[in-house]
């Protein structure tokens, strides 16, 4: 099978002019087909902000009311998504901006109504959109890269009924990565603002270069791996077990080090 | 040849909630390939006074400053073309939204300053970009078009330097339908605010249903045509001459008799 990347970029890439340049820059290089998709970053609650929309949250989460999910569809699938691709355009990669919606590619369902855990009512996430690897439509995204375009997805989906969804950009990759694993052999980068997975949080030079299955009991044994990195390498080996061949997690500036072989990030493999 | 429809919508359908659906209802069940071009709507205008953008006009045409631009990316390229293709997919329709940019598929070159009519200095129209039929590169609309995908166009191109540029909707859809006519028989559509090019302005019901260039030097030398329609019809000339089959002027209420051989419009040939 022809090799794929699935490659996300964070918040802290689009929200630096420069870094983004540069990632970019790499992005255009890859001479293998790749896929990017592109967090929102803070531009939205900025935009939001002189809009007076209220960001709204219930347990650290945003609620996608009706006038966020305008704000974060003008944003992610306007200005950033055009913005990259314009980008990539002028460094010679035929980009192509989409959301989920665009040839059906990632039908997703509603998040329904869920218990608030003090009791008290129910919480409703509003337009969000929760994704299955199954529901991901891949013959548009197939034909694109048959074509040598370069798919870029801003990280919102459809319920098919009309509406456009918000949702995460991790999963967004994830599930584009399993589907796409049919047809290719898949490595999902995840680019992160550390140089990998690290032993010792406060020591970017303690990267782990590659965690299997057992690595991972072993980590999680000796209580090494920090709380915020755990449901990461846990949706890795999900996306290992659906198909992907390895996930890598590293620093923007190494892409195209993570393209190849040789990885300067954390390899995740099965 | 395959027969292609490549439909423009105005701001009048865009900001009526009933027309536009209605109409995309129509869209959807066309059963030839067609490909969809939107205007902005008064939408933009409406967003960018609650942002404190202000409208700058010269000679009666819009600056499209930074600001502006980034503006109509939101607004054209994110909320409205997206809320269009999620409406088509609920409707059955395998829509995907694009701007000129994606694909590399509209070219354009940012329009020089122009000295000013008063003599005073120059008018900078800011970002907007004037294209040439023979900028436009179909490989990717084509291979969506044969894979079945209706592309639906938002009125921005690219200048190939990394920015995107403001274009007027007709002349997107008058370079796609010439681009295309290489490889389909294409009917460039037209949807108006008024059923069709009128002999009298005042009156709905004297739609002239034919125009051939003799009919047109006919209804000049008789005075006939009110002056907002005649760069409208020189232009479908100009699109005919370049390789288009015909070009229907007509309400959007009657696009699926326009899109068959009986149309209700007027239609325009060589």
């Amino acid at each position: 099978m022809k090799q794929l990347s699935v490659i996300k970029i964070g918040g802290n890439v689009i929200d630096n002019e420069v870094a983004l340049d540069a990632f970019l820059s790499d992005f255009a290089q890859i001479k293998l087909p790749a896929i990017l998709i592109h967090g929102g970053g803070k531009i939205a609650t900025r935009i939001g902000d002189k809009l007076g929309i209220v960001s709204q949250y219930v347990e650290g989460r945003r609620i996608t009311d009706d006038e966020t999910i305008d704000l974060v569809t003008m944003v992610y699938a306007g200005l950033v998504n055009k913005k990259i691709v314009a980008a990539l355009q002028a460094k010679g990669s035929n980009a192509i901006g989409l959301t989920g919606a665009d040839g059906n590619t990632i039908p997703a369902t509603k998040r329904p109504l869920k218990a608030h855990p003090s009791g008290d009512g129910m919480i409703d996430y509003g337009w969000v959109g929760d994704v299955k690897n199954e529901q991901v439509q891949t013959p548009v995204v197939c034909a694109l890269i048959e074509a040598g375009v370069s798919p870029v997805f801003a990280p919102l989906t459809h319920d098919g009924a009309g509406h456009i969804l918000n949702t995460n950009a991790d999963t967004v990759a994830s599930v584009l990565a399993v589907a796409l694993s049919k047809h290719y052999e898949v490595r999902l980068i995840y680019c992160f603002e550390k140089k990998g997975v690290l032993e010792n949080v406060d020591d970017e030079n303690s990267v782990i270069t590659l965690i299997d299955p057992a690595k991972y009991q072993q980590l999680k044994g000796e209580k090494k791996l920090f709380a915020g990195i755990i449901p990461k390498i846990d949706n890795a080996f999900d996306a290992i077990r659906a198909g992907v061949k390895d996930v890598v997690i590293g620093d923007a500036k190494d892409l195209l080090t993570n393209i190849t072989e040789q990885t300067t990030g954390t390899t995740i493999t099965g």
